[in-house]
């Protein structure tokens, strides 16, 4: 006979200044391994968990969605009990029961990331944690104007950094937006700004590369073709990788 | 003959987590201490400023304003040169020549204070170092109508804590709302709301004692009247101090 059991969904949310990123690792402090740790001493047993995306170190989530099978009915006070376990740089925010097919990465149908630069030339120490320093004399306008060269759907294999598993490298941007203020910031944000990726799914550094990608280009240290010849004929990827810290997650998306 | 001088006026964003408040202190790492011993080097003699205001340890400042006398003629870098030493945490944001007369506390003529507050049931790890977390069902409509009966001229003794160097305990408050959104917070904020206090000047804990105070009123702990019979009658301050992590200096006025 089959042990009862439930799927569960989560949504977490946390600062990624103090994480060794999303996925469990040996003598690490990780998001994955903090919620199994979790989740299995309030289970008294081992409880592993799928995360939709795995954020790198320092990369922070306002909505970073999880799965796990409980065994057992859903206890209603699981979500209490759990965030009464974990530390104040995480928090899970939702709980809920969804059907046994349900998985946390394999379900998800897009997901929104935010990239946050401080274009000040000193940087602000309130967003210090959470925005990528850009002191250079950057271009906002040309900036928004290379944005609508990533939408749709195209190979983002000169995008990605090695280390990248999936089999395609096509990928679907369905929004790339450009927005006043960090994704988390102080109210009086000068020179700061977000940059909003909506897509189906990412490569590995997809929008680290791209911001980067995106301000060499808008400080007219690469030629204004880059992003359009890096699509159209992907090679490796050639530009910088922006800094982790800059970078949240959004949201993921799920068919209802 | 006098020692050619001048006088500066200089802006200060700092994130407070890190430091003992603004006054300097033997032993410990001040906003004021750190400033003095960055001009006292890049001068090659002691140099002492004067603070607006004394932000306890904790609290944040996005536009604190200091003063100083400069042995010299003022150096357009010396606000690059300061930058180069002082830490991420803190920042010049603005430094400019100002009359001989000019005292940044004894001229200022008015203050702005935001005191961020989440709401949320369980707190958001987004706003963990800028946010008093208050979990208690509260009452943001009776909050909200409590704000007019604060406004103008009132003797604030019974908000004060004990250790104000003040000789007079009257001060005028020429605004105070509540607005949406902390002083500094993530752009998806629910449940994270800031109150500002805008007045002549301000007693010893006034702000984060009227916002304890607001919040046990709000919250049903304390009789509806209290801070008008606070202000009517004014004895030992007697309500919740709230903490000092949720406080952020926005602005200090002067005469143009």
């Amino acid at each position: 006979m089959k042990a009862m059991g439930c799927t569960l969904k989560g949504v977490v949310r946390y600062d990624g200044t103090g994480f060794a990123g999303w996925q469990i690792q040996p003598d690490a402090r990780t998001v994955q391994g903090e919620l199994e740790a979790a989740l299995s001493r309030i289970a008294s047993q081992p409880i592993r968990v799928q995360g939709a995306a795995r954020t790198d170190a320092g990369v922070h989530a306002l909505g970073q969605v999880f799965s796990f099978v409980w065994p057992g009915l859903f206890p209603e006070r699981l979500r209490h009990a759990l965030s009464k376990m974990l530390g104040p740089e995480m928090r899970v925010t939702e709980l809920t029961e969804v059907p046994e097919s349900f998985n946390a990465r394999f379900s998800a149908r897009g997901k929104r990331y935010a990239y946050s630069i401080d274009f000040n030339r000193e940087p602000d120490p309130l967003s210090a944690r959470h925005a990528w320093h850009v002191p250079y004399r950057t271009d906002l306008e040309v900036l928004s104007g290379l944005l609508p060269q990533l939408l749709g759907k195209h190979d983002f294999a000169g995008f990605q950094s090695t280390g990248n598993q999936s089999t395609t490298t096509i990928r679907t941007l369905y929004e790339v937006s450009l927005h006043r203020g960090g994704a988390v910031g102080p109210v009086d944000a000068e020179n700061l700004w977000r940059l909003e990726f909506h897509g189906n799914a990412f490569l590995y550094h997809m929008v680290r590369n791209l911001v980067g990608s995106l301000v060499e280009v808008a400080r007219g240290r690469f030629p204004r073709d880059f992003l359009l010849e890096s699509l159209r004929v992907p090679g490796p990827f050639k530009g910088h990788c922006a800094p982790a810290h800059g970078l949240a997650l959004l949201k993921v998306y799920y068919d209802d």
